[in-house]
């Protein structure tokens, strides 16, 4: 077998980048030439797990195909949230913990998929059921992607194996959960640095959508206002990336993680729909979105059903 | 949790009626409240496992809508064979060994496919991870599928697992899997009794390749030769099959299950793109594909790189 590249997905967060790292490391324990890529530079929380734990980030690649005909998706399955050129690659393996669209392959393949909170949740179990022992700094970086996907548990896409798979994790780890989590996750939510355009990119996905691309981003804030001071160039910024990509309609999911509540920004086409899809009325393009952290579970879910 | 239907493919083989009955076992034994349903009545083949094993053919269902929301796939996932309202229904696991294509959901759900030769390969690892116990009679139809699927481990597609998993289950079965094997296989290939649309209706599927519709069928038997004395009533009714449901192309895989080679026959537009796929030459609308016994890994790829 040739070399495999083990790749999250674009706009990568933390826990795309720790499955890479976490499910390379594995096919290479089972014999694989398997070496983690991203499709993206790390985000400030990604990079503290990866300081904390000594890894370098993964190299970047913009597509495959010159390197490689073969790869393995780690949480994520989604064509245009993969690597640009995967219509062209084998994919002989994909674990993930999303809806599955958008997605075809010639023959069959290894694809484990659960309706868990991280996809690290199920590479634990992969961990296990080929007796592989994980380092103690591939566990730090798998429990730094449950904690990055569940906000410290809170999040409804939350399971009890989550909790019960990072709590094994921290041990081998030998990290304190709570302490250890909330500075990485502030260390996420330091957006001041930020450029309005790195905002709305930095966790964006795209989705389509009925036959519409709904484009949907999420920050992590302590301070919800304080991101709303930003509006005006938000919204001008969200007006360019609809017409440069020819999206719909653009949703920026701001989320505040420590009372674990999102307001939404739209900007674009249908905004009609993308209120009857939380049954809100927005205000000055905005709506408060009460206990809404997750966007797998509480947002694409929802505009996918409106949008039908 | 309201009721469950588990359902293989249209046009169900062994394997996926043989899934759907210990599939919703295991998950009856879970708490779930699932039925075991098909997409059409069983073949002789699969008739004569049921009756060895002493299980009624499950309960045949045109659509689910309109008495569940939820459903499990088992031994397929593309749409085309699948409930006809599949899109109106909510997916809550696949279980499966095929390629992924034209299968999209709205949200998370568990999805568990792996690269081996039989579905009920990997249902038996979900029985050993679940810690239940598999009933006799399950066993054996779980032993028949992999028989089925493999042709008694004749087929490229069985791996080293499926012959394990097999010899696991003939234990639990009591049952020899030479003997009963090929009483088991035998029992498929009696095809006289069958009319032509029968023979390439019984196991056909479709598939989307670029932008044409392929239907590969497959009958099993023992004298390629006896099948071919009706070729021109099969052609006739292949010819119809393609005008009436918008196949571009109907190739029917007639396959020696004792000497494992197949003579394909082959109706339609393209049949220059069916010779490419196979690098050969149609004489008479027929080929001999040598060692050619799985659509699925020495067909429908080659297909469907062909028809890029
Ligand atoms: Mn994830
Ligand atoms: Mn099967």
């Amino acid at each position: 077998m040739s070399k495999v590249l083990v790749s999250g997905h674009r706009n990568p967060d933390t826990d795309s980048i720790a499955s890479a790292i976490s499910f390379a490391y594995l096919q290479q324990q089972l014999g694989v030439d398997a070496e983690a890529v991203a499709l993206g530079t790390p985000n400030e929380e990604t990079q503290f797990a990866l300081d904390t734990f000594g890894f370098k980030a993964p190299r970047v690649i913009e597509k495959a195909g010159d390197e490689t005909r073969q790869v393995m998706l780690v949480d994520h399955n989604e064509a245009q949230q993969s690597i640009p050129d995967i219509k062209d690659l084998e994919v002989l393996a994909v674990v993930d913990h999303h809806r599955i669209a958008n997605f075809e392959t010639a023959g069959p393949l290894f694809y484990r998929a659960e309706p868990v909170g991280c996809s690290n949740t199920i590479i634990l179990k992969l961990f296990k059921e080929n007796n592989v022992a994980i380092p103690k700094n591939v566990a730090g970086m798998m429990l730094s992607a449950i904690i990055s996907d569940s906000l410290l548990f809170k999040s409804p896409t939350c399971t009890e194996e989550d909790i019960k798979a990072a709590k094994e994790l921290a041990e081998i780890a030998e990290v304190n959960i709570q302490a250890y989590g909330l500075d990485m996750l502030k260390a996420g939510t330091n957006l001041s640095t930020k450029t309005e355009l790195e905002l709305v990119t930095m966790d964006a996905k795209s989705f389509p959508m009925g036959d519409k691309t709904v484009r949907v981003a999420q920050v992590n804030t302590v301070d919800i206002a304080d991101v709303l001071t930003r509006q005006e160039k938000l919204e001008a910024v969200m007006a360019k990336e609809n017409a440069d990509n020819n999206f719909d309609v653009f949703v920026l999911v701001i989320t505040n993680i420590l009372d674990s509540d999102s307001v939404i920004l739209v900007v674009g086409n249908h905004q009609e729909i993308v209120e009857k899809a939380f049954n809100v009325t927005l205000e000055n393009h905005t709506a408060l979105l009460k206990g809404v952290v997750s966007r797998k579970k509480q947002v694409v879910p929802q505009l996918t059903e409106a949008f039908k």
